[in-house]
């Protein structure tokens, strides 16, 4: 299929070979994927209808660690772009028979595949790949470290319904400790010119993000009324936390966004979480369900951004 | 591709927006499911070529339980039509991190899809879903309530080869308190005039069921020469069974079709079975593959039903 | 999409329904299915470009044993042919209801497949298979029996960097007992006039391989000036090897590719693994990446291998 017109002015003007993190690119770089992303919405129902971009082209999930919407959602923009996909089962895998890591990657990318979705649990699996092979990867999540495509789809989610990022005032809360999520939106986010908040217990919350360049809170009522946006970062109660932590009740008493708190809100404040929610932990079901939420919002963002991020790194890419 | 012309005379006629149970279709949304069905397998070689109607569409296996013939079955179908498919697994999924079953179906949903085929442990869980989506969704089995494909393929398949369903006598035989295939086949066969018998011990096969407009029986061979067709349900010998159950040989010796009870049945007696079937307790492998076993055909018609019902939910549907 | 120009001359000299082993073809044959491949290599830039003549047809990956690279390999094999893949998933099929292998078969072919693709542990099961279906049947290993695709790509490989495969030496290296590659191999390199040695301790290689007419050897350093390529089969740690067996560390010192010996062999010898490679037991990391290996090599000529037997088995096969 030729290049559609609305793509056009976008091709050529990405000049990396690979994904792997928010902390690398320029505004510049961060302002063109938002830009595709929302030309891809617009062009096509919200990301419903097929565009065959990238007919031809294969992609691969190599997901070391369970998924439902990231790994769906890099499947469905795969598809929609027209490309095959092929979904690697680590649990299945040669990986069981000893064989390394880059082994196995690059034994699938001389099955002439084009794009590589890799999640892991160890930080820099990403990078390490991408340093080896040939084809684009695509950081779909490195443990604690970053999970680029999360936050391109926050960052979209906001400038959506808030426009120019510039002099936001955007908080994180929650468990931002050993969130991928929290550090790719605040690499994108300030560096877009928004004011971010990190805010949660102290035993998850380190004065030390400060170095970051971001405000640290203990204290979310004393913020809230400041924020424009609160993006509700899951408590992972499947992780075993080894430092003292309040109990789940606790956090809801000090954390939660309930209605009490939304009155306390700026009128215009978004909601938002990157999922799977706790409801009645991190957020109450009205509140999660209510106007201000722009949760599913940012499920269907998500395909816009990787639809966006895979035309890029294929056909949409500088050559040189 | 523009709808065929096949197909024209049953465009506009469907109204309803899911395919839940068969309990509450009339008649004629019966027939006309079975007839669309029956023109896509006239027109197709058998489901064989494939007639890309809905292109674009993407359809998402959401199953709950294990499935191999009506997973591979929907999968196959959607694809005949042109549609994608995404395997969702339960195991891997944001389930196991504590998200509600609704919220998982909303953030799919959000991915734009047109079709979530639903199988579930628990009675109902396609309706919930169905109440709270905008989405067509797909019964492909609730817990012991209804499976209204596996009942549509056997009325199909009775339909081919005998014609009328009015005054036709079906017995199902077998584990009737378990089976939604049961429910399913009960509630279309009436609908469409035939008269229905469940047949089994009488642990499996209670006496309420008159209450559905059935005849129950607990001695086959006293029904069997008034039957044009035997529907044999697996035993689930992996089901825990609570009550007291009769052992595989008392069950074999009582209820399997063999050689001898083909004997005494009508010459031109349809053998069917859901599957998967345990040959040598209620089928044994003579009958299973002789000339009066449709249980293949049952397979094929499978597949003619799921492409029927899911181009009526999608292009084929009334649109007001 | 009408047969294109390059594989016309191929067309219709195939005569097989199934491809279940390279003992039972002839050289012609197997000459055959080499050419195609190097055809569909040649004309897609190395299996990279799509050319969709298999269109509307359905090819099943029925995997009974854990797989990578195979059935991923498939997969793409069939994708890049423009055909439907459906992934078959033992684990949670109806056989652990009671279900029997060529029942879930049969019942799969009922929904109108073309191309079945089976691994299973037991010896004989695609044959068993192909004798009862219509559809076609490829053996994709079973058991220590015959990986007949594994074969055909590593003698491709051989044949394209060093051209004719009569009167070359080559050298599986390994457990020879456990291999249905070395099997396959064994058979195809013989047919076409190739040396085969086995080489390898003496409770992994049997003196009764000579029965098939190859050298048997214990000890590599010996045989190994001769050898114009040396296959390098996994020890498979992961078996329970119940009979005396050397060491990892004891293996490694008689049998590892390493520098030192590659010193000692001929100048131009190809170096081969089917993968996946332990290393620093069967092969030094230094061997497996240096220039005389050509792995990736046979990675990507598995896709060929197989695009080709999909296409013979299907489009390109004789009718009578």
């Amino acid at each position: 299929m030729e290049t559609p017109g609305f793509l056009e002015p976008f091709q050529g003007r990405w000049t990396k070979r690979h994904l792997l993190d928010l902390e690398s690119l320029t505004s510049d770089e961060i302002t063109l994927l938002l830009d595709v992303a929302q030309a891809f919405k617009d062009s096509t129902e919200s990301c419903r209808r097929k565009l065959p971009v990238l007919t031809g082209r294969t992609s691969v999930n190599l997901f070391f660690e369970d998924s439902t919407r990231t790994r769906t959602s890099f499947s469905l923009a795969a598809r929609r772009l027209g490309a095959d996909v092929v979904e690697f089962s680590a649990s299945s895998s040669s990986l069981s028979k000893g064989e390394t890591l880059l082994d196995t990657a690059k034994t699938i990318e001389s099955m002439c595949i084009d794009t590589l979705v890799c999640r892991h649990k160890a930080p820099g699996t990403p990078q390490m790949l991408a340093a080896n092979l040939d084809c684009a990867v695509i950081n779909a999540g490195d443990g604690p470290h970053e999970h680029p495509t999360q936050g391109l789809l926050d960052i979209l989610t906001i400038r959506q319904h808030r426009g120019d990022l510039a002099g936001k005032t955007v908080a994180m809360v929650g468990d931002i400790a050993h969130s991928r999520t929290a550090r790719s939106n605040i690499w994108g986010l300030q560096k877009l010119g928004a004011h971010v908040i990190v805010c949660g217990p102290s035993t998850l919350v380190s004065r030390r993000w400060e170095e970051f360049g971001v405000e640290v809170s203990h204290d979310l009522d004393s913020i809230l009324p400041r924020c424009d946006v609160l993006n509700l970062l899951r408590i992972q109660f499947e992780r075993q936390y080894t430092r003292p932590f309040p109990s789940v009740r606790e956090y809801a008493l000090l954390y939660a966004m309930d209605r009490k708190r939304m009155e306390r809100a700026k009128s215009d404040i978004l909601i938002m979480a990157p999922g799977p929610i706790n409801r009645g932990v991190e957020i109450t079901p009205e509140v999660a369900d209510g106007e201000h939420s722009v949760i599913l919002h940012q499920v269907n963002n998500g395909l816009a951004v990787r639809m966006a991020a895979m035309w890029l790194l294929n056909d949409g890419r500088a050559t040189s």
